[in-house]
């Protein structure tokens, strides 16, 4: 059987993640890593680390990039100049902007022949699956999603730029009071900050007031000001030694009823030691549906919606009925 | 907008849920309730009840059947016969003959230009779902599923076929020490006595032996000998007022890793007021992504592996990307 043949697009985390993912897969082999690092700087021990400026010579050479750079600067330039090229997975998650990037993919993608798969992930992905499937099957409903205990990038960065911290890191940690409440089947109405709280271990800089970072912390708007939130003041080493790890989570609920009445409780659920790991996962049984559909004709731009999950198993139809079903 | 026109066929507990979850679905209208019954019998508020017999008369009148027979003796026969005519949506759920249940509506389906979906529902159906996705994803896992707390009517017609037994309820139970034990990330063997006890309420016949009694159900091979089972007797008046609903539900969890071991739990849970009103409520939404595929082209078998969400959604995908992505 010939491999599906995968390129990573960056190497951060998530990069990192799919080169790991890529060991589990029998149908897949890496060809190459594409980096706008020096390619000798990355210290990995494959092979084929390239300057991001060769991918154009790598056309017939890889089925499928995945690629693995952030939401805010990196895919809407990247997503759209890869997939003039190749195929595409990329794990998009800046909610908002997602109908523009789908309508800018699925243009590139029809113009040269290629199919281009965004915001994949678990949210972005698997949790939009679980609400799609549990809306569709119960109209009348309540939906209820909650983050965590999991580390939030964003949040510890926005610590990070605060005056007087040299390190941070922010966990997410949905409030057990509420789960409880939701899986009891009432319906509860729940507020931002009945939902979930953070909590924020902090390494101070020389001489930083600590009274006046963590009132800047607990007031910054968004990120804070609507929840209750705990800092906790700790040196560099034990940020290093505790906290270094990027574990990650959540449940996705729809608390439903029938016209008679009877109720019903749908619940997904995740618990990851490493979110980038399992999000690499995740991109690489996605990025066979790719191969897949694009074999088949398919081209633009395609969500997890548009998938059947018959094309993310390594396995045969056939085997996939008697094994899973 | 045209409405899909839905047929039922078999008038049990789970026509009568399809027939419910129709009220909830604004694209959908029920055309005719077929039954063997003499159609005046059933007493019915809908108005088209009709003799199985009519059902080919109603060729160009409906769009999609969903079969409410049994999968026993009723389905084998009902899926394939009713194809020739119509798109169709069952439930079978005799998991060792799915294969050749799929072979057979799938040679119909191609021969009659109709497309049937076979052994949708929530175990086969959601559950499979669930497994087949993560599994996808975590190459490396172990799979587990709990049924219940939930009646199980193949447990309770085996007591009731019991002498010297006039009524019976059996509840199949996960035990929470198992279930507690998979979610910690431990990766327990768990053998078949572990995963789950039988709870039974019996109606003794006048003048019947309950020890005999309790000793032959607890005894009973394949059904009870494999499980702890606990057995009480109760008055027939009993049974109606605490033991007359259909509640089910359970889980399905992978506990996998990555290579660099990093742990991660996957959970899809239902808790059910009604097993036969969510089931018919799966049911529905899968008849319209029948619908749909048909319209597209699609003929012969398939399962709800070949099925992309989006189908089942009664939302635009513009809308589904917007609100569920």
């Amino acid at each position: 059987m010939q491999k599906i043949r995968i390129g990573i697009v960056g190497y951060g985390n998530l990069g990192k993640g799919v080169l790991s993912a890529l060991e589990q897969q029998k149908d897949m082999e890496l060809v190459a890593i594409f980096t706008r690092r020096e390619p000798n700087s990355l210290g990995l021990k494959v092979k084929n680390v390239q300057k991001m400026d060769n991918l154009p010579n790598f056309v017939d050479k890889i089925d499928v990039m995945i690629l693995c750079g952030g939401s805010a600067t990196d895919l809407p330039k990247q997503s759209p100049e890869v997939l003039k090229y190749f195929n595409i997975v990329d794990s998009f998650d800046t909610h908002a902007n997602i109908p523009e990037h789908f309508d800018t993919l699925d243009k590139i993608g029809k113009q040269n022949n290629t199919l281009g798969l965004l915001s994949a992930g678990w949210d972005p992905g698997l949790f939009s699956m679980a609400r799609i499937l549990f809306n569709s099957i119960t109209p009348d409903g309540v939906d209820y999603t909650f983050w965590g205990k999991g580390v939030s990038q964003g949040h510890s960065d926005a610590i990070r730029r605060v005056e007087g911290v040299a390190d941070a890191v922010q966990y997410t940690i949905p409030r057990e009071a509420s789960v409880s409440a939701v899986r009891s089947g009432i319906c509860p109405t729940l507020y931002t900050k009945d939902k979930h709280l953070r909590e924020c271990f902090v390494v101070l800089k020389e001489g930083a007031d600590a009274q006046k970072v963590e009132n800047e912390i607990k007031s910054m708007p968004n990120y804070f000001a609507d929840y209750e939130t705990i800092v906790h003041f700790i040196s560099q080493q034990e940020l290093k030694e505790n906290h270094s790890t990027l574990p990650h989570g959540g449940f996705v609920f729809r608390s439903a009823k029938s016209v008679n009445n009877n109720k019903f409780l749908m619940e997904f659920n995740l618990s990851l030691d490493s979110n980038p790991e399992f999000t690499a996962l995740v991109l690489v049984a996605y990025a066979r549906a790719v191969f897949r559909l694009h074999s088949k004709g398919q081209t633009g731009a395609i969500t997890v919606f548009d998938i059947p999950l018959s094309a993310i198993s390594p396995l045969s139809p056939e085997e996939q009925r008697k094994k899973l079903l």
